[in-house]
């Protein structure tokens, strides 16, 4: 007999009851190829007696695997593994070289090597600073996983199924309708919406559809980067136009018209990325003139609309008279956290009934269960409540960081402070190299995520992004601590 | 003082206690409009005497506001609405004239007329067939939902929000690998392994990263629409070859590679969709030669391996020597429900380094709560047990199926009994046009959801894809019944 007492674990704290457990463990046996079909098994008198429970719970496990045909059972007295198994004996990872997936490709591919890398978060840390992301410790969790709870149904999984989702629930989308009209002074109907995995696949869809290879776009330096490797993966060209405190350079954009066949305008009012910076009033005036003059298609990214520190927001491009020439293109990630992926993009219906048709060749469906869940709190009053308390949390902790790099890190960094947002762009003054800093605080167990931007031709100094939404008092004081500590 | 007793509905059985549910209400007004900036609140003790509840109810539910900034109280006595709000006087949806977002765009765009349709579910159904998807109710709502209450914790949160997770959470990337060596002969490492939001966006980012515009894609006919529609949409010429009780025509792709430069070959071996075939085993042989000889890059989309009904698999064209050229795609959507996106893309490690990098473009990040659920499930042999009771039912249904539509329809159509998979093949005789079917059904309560396929140059009947996974013995019936009653 095989040492079952050592093969099966049984866990008598945990919620599944003790014959499930068995069950699965067997399972796993024979999945394993230590129960090998046709191998007879114990009598359930004596694997009783092996792991000391009662007869009675051996049986019911056998039972539940006869009916599911692991085992077959002959009156109740033999039993032994099905030999109609579809399970094929487990090959391990040491077994690699049989395998046809060797270390190099023999494929043609894409190797998408203009895509920036993203920094892996290294085991030894106490403090991560990331580019701008929530505080996942504020998460409602409760009420979500009540909701998740209420809504994981077989009645309601049968409801959900049997409709398409393509572009969101129907329930979420007219939710966040709502909320966005209510926020944003936009103007839409569902029809106007389409839910996305994050801001991201939005711009994604929204760039797929509108440019072709060899169009221009405009994008301002430095831009969100995973945006402008998109528009590179399309084919673009990329046409750069400078931003600066007042954000992007609406004098610009009108020369770079008057010179090319521009396609595209990208641009972020709210906070750019990466410089934090706030396009002003004047500014969107201007843009809006030159966007109706021109007939010209902008794709607004307002990732960071939801955070404003001045209580008097400038609203979205969208919101104003643009003629249906801009697609606005915002994010829930930024009040849910990194793994909660909802975003939207707002346009025409036509636009959007196209973008539906692209949606089903990328993503088919998105997280139905999860955008009934926010759509149920934006119903309550809950999220926008929870948003408030965000803001008021992470305006303190902006305060807090600005004031403490102000009068430690003077000497470091330079920074203006942000009208709203997550980070803060931290310009470094020349004769501290950033390299240097990031190395030197990841050895003292301060790790920046974010992408570290260094002085090129179209930036005059070395920069990064410093998140202060997710992290407290004591980590904001902690990180300071540490770079003040760096020598060169 | 505004009709209070009216506007705020106080839920005495709901678990969101009382003085939450009035903030929460109160928070809307003020949204709304209803209550506006500086507007001064009954007093707490007004209010409770309106509500029938006790004072200290309404002064928990002021405290939480004005911890929030959304009321000021001045020395515990007058409430205001604060004149700070980020909040926009709300606008209906009546109000179109001043939205910018007209009913027709002004931005060029690519309208994707070539991507299918699928039909939206209409109302007044009795039975919906689909066109293979699983049945939802025995998905395992009581451990996925369990397991959502345990991984949704603060702590839990912090950890994954992170790490990257592009490709997927690694416990689940593991479990997953082993699950896939285990039942499919596969001899991979999770750095094999991708992670994508189901099959489709597997084979979409598969696609981008091998063909350019012009390049020649073998693909049988008929074959998955949605695939088709993602090369068309690439750019790429379509070379079709035919499909047989066998699969796919090997010799007929051997021919095609004589005559073009073939970039890419997609295949479907398991229960080719929608014709349900399975490429039989000297085909496969004869394709693992050819694929090797000409060094032909294939896509073998393996969505429906899962469902076996014969005990004995013919293993992936991945698992045979094909020297790294087929890029092997999945999905646990097909086990799981359309509710739960969960694919996969297997090749090389420097392939899924550059795949990597097009999913930041286009996803950035997966469902990590969701891979962490089904990592668990994995290891404790319960998602194995789950397969295998779902295949025993479809077997069922699929055996139940067959029979009474061989026994009640022969008149009407002709199929192949499939040796796996979710769906029949549905065949329907000439004089009897499947448009006709489909509008008569939908009258009397039976809905197709799936694609219609009618007569064309390439296929010489009309034909339907009966899903039967998700019907029981009843609703098999009364399909059966209606389409037994039509007249023509």
């Amino acid at each position: 007999m095989l040492p079952y007492k050592t093969l099966l674990k049984i866990d008598k704290s945990s919620s599944e009851a003790v014959f499930k457990q068995i069950a699965s463990q067997l399972v796993l046996l024979i999945q394993k190829g230590i129960l090998m079909p046709d191998m007879q098994l114990p009598s359930t008198r004596l694997l009783a007696a092996e792991l000391d429970l009662h007869r009675k719970t051996i049986m019911a496990a056998y039972n539940e695997l006869i009916t599911e045909d692991w085992i077959i059972g002959k009156e109740r007295k033999e039993y032994r593994v099905s030999t109609l198994l579809p399970i094929i004996k487990p090959r391990t990872y040491a077994d690699k070289a049989k395998s046809s997936y060797k270390a190099k490709s023999v494929v043609s591919f894409d190797k998408l090597e203009h895509v920036p890398s993203l920094t892996e978060t290294k085991a030894g840390y106490k403090v991560i600073v990331n580019d701008g992301f929530p505080d996942v410790n504020i998460f409602p969790i409760e009420r979500v996983s009540g909701e998740y709870r209420r809504l994981l149904t077989h009645q309601h999984l049968k409801k959900t199924s049997a409709t398409l989702n393509i572009d969101g629930s129907l329930v979420f989308k007219e939710a966040l309708a709502l909320f966005l009209n209510d926020t944003r002074g936009l103007n839409i109907d569902p029809e106007n919406l389409m839910v996305t995995r994050g801001a991201q696949m939005a711009i994604y869809m929204a760039a797929s559809m509108i440019l072709k290879p060899g169009d221009k776009v405009l994008v301002t330096t430095p831009s969100y980067f995973f945006a402008d490797a998109i528009f590179r993966q399309l084919g673009a060209e990329l046409i750069t136009i400078p931003v600066d405190d007042d954000g992007a350079d609406v004098e610009a954009i009108a020369n770079a018209l008057q010179n090319n066949q521009i396609k595209l305008l990208y641009i972020i009012p709210h906070h750019h990325h990466p410089t934090t910076v706030t396009l002003s009033s004047s500014r969107r005036t201007k843009l809006l003139e030159i966007i109706n003059t021109h007939q010209l298609t902008v794709i607004e990214d307002d990732y960071d609309y939801d955070f404003q520190y001045q209580y008097s927001p400038y609203l979205p491009l969208a919101s104003g008279a643009h003629g249906g020439h801009v697609i606005y293109i915002g994010s829930l990630t930024k009040v849910l956290g990194p793994d909660f992926r909802l975003g939207y993009l707002i346009s025409t219906p036509d636009f959007l009934s196209s973008a539906i048709r692209l949606k089903t060749l990328i993503d088919l469906r998105g997280d139905v269960l999860m955008e009934e869940i926010i759509a149920s709190l934006m119903q309550s009053g809950e999220f926008s409540r929870f948003i408030m308390k965000a803001n008021k949390l992470y305006r303190h902790r902006c305060d807090y960081a600005a004031d403490l790099i102000t009068n430690e890190l003077g000497h470091l960094v330079d920074f203006n402070k942000p009208q709203g947002g997550m980070a803060l762009w931290l310009k470094f003054n020349e004769q501290y190299p950033l390299a240097h800093i990031i190395k030197k605080s990841a050895a003292l167990g301060l790790q920046f995520t974010g992408r570290a931007y260094f002085k090129s031709s179209d930036l005059p100094y070395d920069a990064i992004r410093f998140g202060f939404a997710a992290v407290n008092e004591q980590e904001i004081e902690f990180a300071v601590d540490i770079l003040k500590k760096i020598t060169f």
